[in-house]
């Protein structure tokens, strides 16, 4: 099959790489899009020292696998557990030790016309949500993991700081709560996006030192952090989202002042998302800014390298 | 009176600094014995560009004031806050935005023979506590602040990083959760201290990795927070209780993969601290390495610098 390969030093285009093998408990996936994810971006920097098919942001349906999941339309937590350790046990997978990950960790991904995933990872697609909505289940469901970790009442001051795919979709999930979102940015472009979606915007020229209960770094980078070290009011709430391979300079005499809760925060369980997409409470679509064949798959990663890239998706 | 000063350049000892004048709400406390931490030597270094007497950790009798409280002995928070905001309010006076620190932001401290203290900040001290042992309030309230901050649940396992005496009594305090307590440090002779107490300790030199449910970084070194971060398992908590003014080089990668709950820990509250020292829960006293006459203050502050060294007291 056709597959995007990674080995260390390059991306490559592997038109005869191997099929995956479908087990009792592993499902084979045919790829209708995937998508290209900063992390995957920082994978060709050298995070996660992975080699392999990257890619863990999918739809597509099952080729082969249990009869009741047979041309079902899917899409797929991206933790393979082992199902005996303690985290398992408490549905807390993409804890486990021994997990593997797709396309970041030991298991291949779904930059290839079809990918390997557990049958207990798989979740069913709702009619009413297209390809291009579903693709987006796994970004999203990182965003509605927030929820899942601390507490925001109605009225909070939420800033969100960074305008990118993963900025948007935590404002729009934040927004949700009836919390008061800002969204602070570099682009004009992709603060409108989001500020379409009811959410406010500011461009960070225009910034003035202000304090929120709850601040969100999802800038995808490290300068960030210091800001929203600063932005957060005494006793207040810091969620961590970006995933940096590099060390911060930082000095954290201010979280310790402050009492500052920090919480880093990653991947989130998809049936909230699914819930999201079919019910039309976050909007997607508009984050999509070009589909490519999987054949031109190189070049789709450069355009996903580009500055203010929104998200570019993959069709094997 | 005397006074020890810090100009922002040197130590000194000032045989005729004014004495703190009383007023409505404000009394003025004799001290009896008064502590230097870590906190001091750190403004030695520059920490909040304080400039005047520093001390924040005492105990004294009240010598003006309003009658009720005339030659009680007192011990007394530091933070002295507006009254008026929204923290003041809730009892979170230590993060009014408007509020002075004894003896570390815009307020003079205890290294001296009298001190001012907001007459709502006083505490007293039960007959059963000695000198030696309330002029500990402050650091054990500090110690105490993580209980009112966090969650334990018997069972836990907890490591505190830091055998120093902000670690032995985070020790002593999150010992009496019913947690597994073991405390890591570089002091045979510390560590000794604190095993008297009932805690398991370990050499760094023996140190190998290990998970815990919840890390206590109380080095007083910004390089503790790399194995903090290490050693904790995933969805646990790290609680920063140094407050250190350099930037700390640090990849915050673990925090947001481990989804770690990373909490910034100042000051307490007294009572929490009082109660334990009224009911012999904590063990102090052996902490005490030295008391100097204030007239001695330099000497005193220098020992306190030694690499080390136990609590330094100053006796006006």
């Amino acid at each position: 099959m056709k597959a995007i390969f990674w080995d260390g030093d390059a991306v490559s285009l592997d038109s005869s790489y191997s099929l995956p093998v479908s087990g009792q408990d592993t499902a084979i996936v045919k790829v209708h899009l995937a998508g290209i994810c900063s992390t995957d971006l920082q994978i060709f920097k050298g995070y996660m020292q992975f080699r392999g098919v990257p890619g863990h942001e999918f739809v597509g349906s099952v080729s082969q696998g249990p009869k009741e999941w047979l041309d079902k339309r899917v899409v797929g937590e991206i933790n393979f557990g082992c199902g005996k350790c303690e985290f398992c046990a408490r549905d807390l997978t993409r804890h486990c030790s021994n997990r593997t990950v797709m396309g970041i960790l030991n298991a291949d991904g779904a930059f290839a016309e079809y990918v390997a995933v557990p049958v207990e990872n798989l979740h069913p697609v709702p009619g009413s949500i297209s390809d291009e909505q579903a693709v987006f289940t796994e970004p999203l469901a990182a965003a509605f993991e927030i929820l899942r970790q601390i507490q925001i009442s109605t009225g909070d001051e939420i800033l969100i700081l960074g305008d990118g795919k993963l900025g948007n979709l935590c404002a729009q999930v934040l927004r949700l709560t009836g919390a008061k979102v800002t969204a602070l940015g570099r682009h004009q472009n992709k603060l409108d996006l989001i500020k379409r979606t009811g959410v406010r915007t500011m461009l960070l020229n225009d910034w003035r030192p202000c304090l929120f209960d709850v601040v969100v770094e999802a800038t995808g980078s490290a300068a960030g952090l210091e800001l929203a070290i600063s932005a957060v009011r005494p006793r207040g709430t810091l969620v961590l989202k970006s995933t940096i391979a590099a060390a911060h300079q930082v000095s954290l005499a201010m979280v310790v002042i402050n009492e500052i809760n920090l919480v880093g925060s990653r991947c989130g369980v998809f049936p909230d998302a699914l819930e999201a997409l079919a019910a039309n409470h976050v909007s997607v679509a508009p984050l999509i800014e070009q589909v490519y064949p999987l054949e031109h798959g190189i070049e789709a990663i450069q355009h996903a390298e580009r500055r203010g890239a929104r998200k570019i998706l993959l069709r094997p």
